[in-house]
This record gives C-alpha cells, sequence and structure tokens, in this order.
C-alpha cells in the first residue's frame, strides 16, 4: 500500500485518458502550463463537498468522484461555458486505496465525457474528507449567461425536474417514505447529477440570464432577479414534478420541494419573448425537459401563484450551509 | 452577525481593493470571466491547508490569510510566474466574523502586494477549518521554469536560509529552546513565508530547473533530480545557515534542519555554468541570500558531502502527509 502522498499522486491521478492539446505540462510540477485559447475568455469556478455535510461519510465514492466534478461543470454550464480544465484538493483522513481507485473512476469518467483534463491539485491529510474542484472553460466574448441579464416580460425555464434530490434526501433520512420502483431514479439524481453542460451552450445567445439551482430554485431565482433588479411571477402549478416526487408528497409539498429542496443541478434561465421560438428549436433535442414557468416582472419580489390565482407561501427559501 | 453564506461572502471577500483589467466578472455569479493575456501561457496552481495538520486550530488568522495565499504564491514563483488571479475555498466549523476579517485582511494584504485578485470560490460548513487557495499566472511559451530540465555540471542555488521554518515548529512543540531574540524572527519565517516571486521572475532564462523547498530541500531537489534523470552532489557546510539555525542546533542537527524540514518556501534551483555571471548579476538586486550549494551530477542520487570529503547522513528526507 502506497503510503506516500506522491506516490498516491502519481498512481491514481496520473493516468487519466483526457489528453488536452492546450495542456503543456499537467500533473507532476510545482504548477501546470496551460495554453489559453485565442479570442476566447475563460470561465472559472471552485465548489467544495464535505462529509457529513454534502454527502454520507460512507458514500459510494464512485459516485462522489461524479459528483465533485458535476457539481463544478454545473456552474460552467450556468455560464454556458465549454468545460476544459479541473483542479482537485483532496483533504482525507486515511489512505483507502480501494476508495481512491474508485473516486477517480468516477470522476474521470465524467471528464473524459467532457473532454476536462486534470491538470493538478493537493492531496493532504485531515480530520474528515473535503473535496475542492477548481473547473475551468472557455466562452466567446459577450456570450456568456450571466446573472444580470434578465428583463421584464422575459419567460423564466427550468431543465429537468426540480426537487428530486431534495426528496432522495428527505427517504435517506427517513423523514419521506419513497415506494421502492422510485428509489433508484432518486438515488441517481442526488448521487450522479446529470451537469446541463450541452443546455448551457445551447442557450448561448438565446437565454437573457441563468443560474444553475443547486442551492434551491426560489433562492437561486432570487439571484438572478437582485442581480438583474427585477422581480417574477412563477405558475407553481406549471413546475415539472417527476413522477417519484409527485407519488411521494402531496401535490402542496411537492411544490415546496420543486421550489425549496437544494443539491439539484438543473439550469434556471429567463429568454426574451422574441426568442422563445428559438429556445423551443434548440430544447427539442435536448434529453431533459425544458418547462416555461413564469415571467419576469418589473416589481421586484417572488410571486409565487396557483393555477386558481391565489398565492403559493412558501416555508423555506433555500439551503444555506450556515443557516 | 451575518450567519448567511451568501452575506458571509460579500461582506468579507467583495472588498477587495485589487481590480484587475483582465477581470471581466469576478466574485457574485455562478462563474468568474477571465480575459487570458495574449501569446503567455497560464501557470495554475492549488494548495491546501488543514486545522491541526498544517497550522495550529489558534493560528493567527491574519498569518493564515498570507500563509494560504503565500504557499501558492510560492508554486508560481518557482515556475517563473507573473501572479494574476486566485480562487478560494473555505471549510469552517463556525461563523467567527472576527476571525474572517483577520483572514481576509492577511490575504488581501499579500494579493494587494502582487496585484492578484480574488475571483470566486467557495464558503462552506465542516468539522475542521481547511483552506484551499488555487492561484494563477501568466508567462511568455517557453521560460517556465520546469523541474526536468537540470543538466550535469549545472550548479544548484537555494534562496534565503531553509530550515528556520523547522527549527521555529520544532520550537512550538518545545523539541528545541530558541534563545529569546530569535523568537519573532522564526515566528515569521513559519507564519508569514515570503514567496520568492521576484526572484522566480528574474531566473526566466537563467535557471535550467527550479522548485519551491516546501516539503523539505533534499526531498524537493529529488523530485529536480528524478525527473531530469540527473543526480547531485551538495557541499552541506555551503548551506546558508540563519543565526537563529545555528545559534539553537548544534551544527550537523542545523544542516539535517536545513535539510530536511519543511515548510519553507525558498527556490532551490539550477543554473548552467555559463549562467553563472547573470545570476551573480541578478541576485544582486535581491533581497533574500541566494547561495550556491552544490552540482548536479550525471551519476544518479543525491550525495550529501562534508568540507572534509567525508558523506553527511540525513535521517529523515522530507515532509510526507501520509508518512
Amino acid at each position: 500500500m502506497p503510503t506516500s502522498e506522491f506516490a498516491l499522486i502519481d498512481r491514481y491521478f496520473a493516468t487519466q485518458r483526457s489528453q488536452r492539446p492546450d495542456v503543456a505540462l499537467g500533473i507532476g510540477d510545482d504548477c501546470a502550463l496551460l495554453i489559453p485559447p485565442a479570442d476566447q475568455h475563460l470561465v472559472a469556478t471552485m465548489d467544495t463537498l464535505v462529509a457529513g455535510v454534502h454527502f454520507f461519510a460512507n458514500a459510494d465514492p464512485a459516485s462522489l468522484g461524479h459528483k465533485a466534478l458535476a457539481v463544478n461543470l454545473s456552474d460552467l454550464a450556468a455560464m454556458g461555458a465549454a468545460p476544459a480544465w479541473a483542479m482537485l484538493a483532496l483533504t482525507l483522513p486515511d489512505v483507502d486505496e480501494h476508495w481512491l481507485e474508485q473516486f477517480c473512476q468516477g470522476l474521470f469518467a465524467l471528464a473524459d465525457r467532457y473532454e476536462m483534463q486534470l491538470i493538478g491539485g493537493d492531496t493532504t491529510h485531515g480530520p474528515a474528507t473535503v473535496i475542492t474542484i477548481q473547473a475551468q472553460g472557455f466562452i466567446p466574448p459577450g456570450l456568456a449567461l450571466n446573472r444580470d441579464g434578465a428583463q421584464p416580460d422575459d419567460g423564466i425555464y427550468v431543465t429537468g425536474t426540480p426537487g428530486d434530490a431534495g426528496l432522495a434526501l428527505a427517504a435517506a433520512f427517513g423523514t419521506v417514505v419513497v415506494a421502492p420502483e422510485y428509489r433508484g431514479y432518486l438515488q441517481q439524481q442526488l448521487e450522479r447529477p446529470e451537469p446541463r453542460i450541452a443546455q448551457g451552450l445551447a442557450l448561448r445567445g438565446i437565454a437573457s440570464a441563468a443560474i444553475d439551482i443547486s442551492d434551491g430554485m426560489a433562492q437561486d431565482l432570487g439571484h438572478i432577479l437582485q442581480r438583474s433588479r427585477v422581480g417574477a411571477r412563477l405558475e407553481v402549478d406549471r413546475l415539472p414534478l417527476s413522477r417519484a416526487l409527485a407519488a411521494s408528497l402531496d401535490h402542496e409539498a411537492a411544490l415546496g420541494t420543486a421550489l425549496a429542496s437544494g443539491d439539484d443541478y438543473e439550469l434556471c434561465f429567463t429568454v426574451p419573448p422574441d426568442r422563445t421560438a428559438l429556445l423551443t428549436a434548440v430544447a427539442a433535442a435536448w434529453n431533459c425537459r425544458c418547462t416555461g414557468i413564469g415571467v419576469i416582472t418589473e416589481e421586484p419580489g417572488l410571486q409565487l401563484r396557483r393555477a386558481d390565482g391565489s398565492a403559493f407561501s412558501l416555508q423555506r427559501a433555500g439551503y444555506d450551509h450556515f443557516g
């Protein structure tokens, strides 16, 4: 068993398949050397997963490797960026070869799918597993999907079926009972979220603003509203609920979960009315749902409205680590 | 007291002074947007500090902010890079406003000196303080100071006085008694290391290989030897010892500390014989010592030789987190 930090890094992290031509020097020196693309902007993000906070300490390591990268890819997707490079800071309480092998398998399988290369990082000892990934991608200048571009009358859309990760977590904690036929699907949604990279790329030039709803849709849409200095009216009965969510909770609780639970890596975005047809055309090719759920308003604040015109009341606005 | 993750980030991290023209979008969206320099390579590194492993849990937060960035700047220096952008992943057991304010003060004071900008990151809750910084800089293609360029007959040099951080740590643990007049200096060396950015920049086109000796000089020089497929002969009595180190340990123990203790952020580098005069010329302007300590050999392995020609025996070859 290799106990040296260097042997570990050599053995598990230097064996990936992805080898990008824009990486002049990868893992193994003081720094990586990268060749940035001409005439593109870099898009950079960094997210941390902590054992006992963001995942169960006994979580499947392959799923964890997938998710640690997926949550960063989701941020790149929310900007419309094409993924390129990743760095990994891994803090571990002990050296478990099987864990490392599985973790790398999950991480590299996802990286390979997006032709991303792990270019460096740091492995350290610590009291708990802490996984930080920094990811970078590219986007042509002026095409990034920022949070501050939403305008009154823009339509509000969401990919996939938000609330599934929250339901999966509630089922894991035993606060909701889920029928057996939905358990595999929900576990997949929680542990192996699919970053919406293709959707983000397709939304360049179409969406006026975008965000990923990792902290809960209501809270994350709130960031778009705040940065764009606008409000929104959501028709909550239009929220796309998975069969698992619709079958496991009463309708009101299902809507609340779709609006406020975290850990969904879907995109919420806004589209000006004159680009609705464009969106319909590109979304037809997607492997996930794309649902119009409301409209941006001049009046600030987030209004949640039922189909009968009454107001929907949301108890919990989203996920906050220190909340 | 702001308990929201977002309020924390807004309050402490969005108020820095450095505003670089190559940052199109900084903190506050899903990702940062960066304008890479034309005709330069990016240089990227990422290092983690863990409470109880890399620093004492009650360490001065301003010093910690400094050091967390300094250890990354040291990696950029070892490549000869000019610093540009940083990202911070901060895992904290609780929210302590004073700690955060001081941490940011130390971090931003160093960032400002190198015109670096914090462009994003992630703040999370966890069982212990874990600080990961990802730093990027620039270097013209072909000028990076890699580890693999050392050739037989190149001289081996080191900046500063290695061993001081190791001595400071030994003093903190009570295994060495240090005279009062040296304590302030040693604490500074351990807690506020000065990254050798100016030296790294000056060594472009002069050094054939370089590394920072954060894991101990013998071990880190070993990485140059391994990657360059050469050996080295060090004249250990030429090692530059600080007065603090020379006064606190017998000569043999002081040499061993200079060779094998970690946490010094000095540069060890090699210079071809025909560039020795160039090195002497540029090093005259440095604010730190630059000492020739040996020569690269064709024969592999690291020979440690005393002034009388006898071999010097080193018990511990460096610092290994999982060792």
